[in-house]
């Protein structure tokens, strides 16, 4: 099961490090991982997706991130109410007779917006949560994909 | 002046850590950082927005970075022409009489999406590039901010 954790650190160099240290010293794979600022400019929040194979080392990276003198909260979301965003950016290739049509579909049923455009590259926007992000990746599939950069994603309790 | 470095490092548990550290070891703050899977399953895209008091030492940062035996490649995209983008959670308490009004006239101007909405409190998904993450940033301090997620940038070349 995927877990989503967020960390709200103090805003300074080697947090980051430290943090990301901790997964990869017990062997766990970052999934994906965004740090940004938050509300507050001496804060920074991180939000880190693991797979957790083995729920015991979570518990314990989760106690020693308490530990860090730099880490002010640690929150397991996927125990609360919550809601969970990421964002796409994708270069597509349109050469094919009915790429555009497809192209126009997907931009239909999802939150997609077109960005740029140049001969038959075109560049999108997609935001979506977890079960959406299934079911674009797949429609998009059809396509040729040039390039696609995740945000990595981001969750809010609510 | 900011810089957008973008490194294709392979997809397996260390690389973060050895990453981040090689900015922490030469005290560079990482603004934001984010990490996530490209159409490659074997490897995974790294957005870091760094301040770049020092070129040089920026310079050395991604000599050592490409050194990195995970990291394939490393673009700064501040010197080619590229898009990016940021995505937002907000949770917003509106209590105050014209608070509504005022975030009606957010959602009317910004790339705004009003995700949750419970008794006074609200959340919003906004998704902007630099200029747009300014005016937003400041129209939105007119209201009670309650949390703030930021998802760090991520960019794509043109």
């Amino acid at each position: 099961m995927k877990h989503t954790i967020q960390v709200l650190v103090e805003n300074k160099f080697g947090v980051l490090a430290r943090v990301s240290s901790l997964f990869s010293a017990r062997g766990y794979n970052i999934d994906s991982l965004a740090v940004g600022r938050t509300q507050d400019p001496t804060l920074s929040c991180m939000t880190i997706v693991v797979e957790a194979e083995n729920e015991r080392i979570l518990e314990q990276i989760k106690k020693q991130l308490h530990k860090l003198i730099d880490v002010f909260t640690v929150i397991d979301l996927t125990k609360r109410p919550h809601i969970d965003k990421e964002l796409f950016l994708v270069k597509l290739e349109l050469r094919r007779p009915d790429d555009k049509i497809k192209l126009s579909q997907i931009e239909k049923n999802f939150n997609v917006r077109k960005l740029h455009e140049e001969a038959d590259t075109v560049i999108i926007e997609f935001c979506g949560g977890y079960e959406e992000i299934r079911s674009f990746r797949s429609e998009i599939k059809s396509l040729e994909i040039k390039e696609l950069i995740r945000s990595g994603r981001i969750a809010i309790a609510k």
